[in-house]
């Protein structure tokens, strides 16, 4: 089954996490919690925590076989660390499947790793897609090649059937 | 004195909107709070509630002397808003001051209103800076003609003196 690396702060958009991550699990992949402390993380709305496993300078890209972005505010408290943008591009250029949903984009932008692909995200940030070199598609769920986007929660059930199918490889 | 029009949503950074507007009205100009909603918006951190006077849809940029878009994540929600964004690229053409610190940029950005100008931000949006086609420059405060831009909490002290030295033309 697929080892699936969640990069993942305070202030995470909850269902966003919990749900891909819970049939993720429930299908038999192995999800590794990474962020830039050791200490949980609150979820934005419930105050959920989430244990981290590994520091972000404890890991590879090549450790992995997928990458899960969820949205909320931890996009954007991940991708002042240059550690986590580095790990991004590094993964995106792998051509291992990454999955992203509302403001997860935000990391690839600062990775500069979405010119020329084809995503989508929450509507506060179509602007810095654009401008980030990709064609923003205003769907449930955007293919292309490895990437997998949805925009919002509403798309989380469409998001995880696409996500789930990517990771058939891995079992 | 200046009529300044304040975008402001919930999770707005509570210094960076508290510390400029008490220097704002001290030196004797007035602020209308604008939002999407009636309901007073929340504070990041403290959870202190400011007052909305107007409603984006009861306004019109030319109304007012100057903008100034506080930061934390009131951006981000107020850039989903088609009213707002229109607002502020109404106001970004007109020529007169534009203030905004942190994820301010944030705004401008979705209006299409950065393209060659020299402006500063918070670390995380640096990239979206730069691809909106404005010139980042990482310093305590940037001026270019009518923008003063900052970068997060420790400039304030800095970005205050600029602005109200900008306002000085409206007393």
């Amino acid at each position: 089954m697929a080892k699936i690396a969640v990069l993942i702060e305070d202030m995470f958009e909850d269902s966003e996490y919990g749900k891909p991550a819970e049939a993720f699990e429930k299908a038999g992949h192995e999800l590794v919690h990474i962020s830039v402390k050791k200490e949980p993380v609150k979820g934005l709305h419930t105050g959920k925590k989430v244990k981290i496993e590994k520091l972000i300078s404890e890991v590879q890209a090549n450790e992995f076989d997928a990458l899960f972005i969820p949205g909320g505010y931890s996009p954007d408290r991940l991708r002042v660390d240059d550690e986590v943008v580095s790990f991004v591009r590094e993964f995106s250029k792998s051509g291992k499947p990454l999955f992203f949903i509302c403001h997860g984009a935000q990391l690839l932008i600062t990775a500069d790793a979405l010119r020329g692909r084809k995503v989508t995200g929450y509507k506060s940030i179509v602007q810095d897609i654009k401008n980030a070199g990709a064609q923003y598609l205003n769907q449930e769920v955007v293919e292309d090649n490895n990437f997998i986007s949805s925009r919002y929660p509403d798309d989380i059930p469409a998001f995880i059937t696409a996500c789930l199918n990517m990771l058939k490889k891995y079992k």
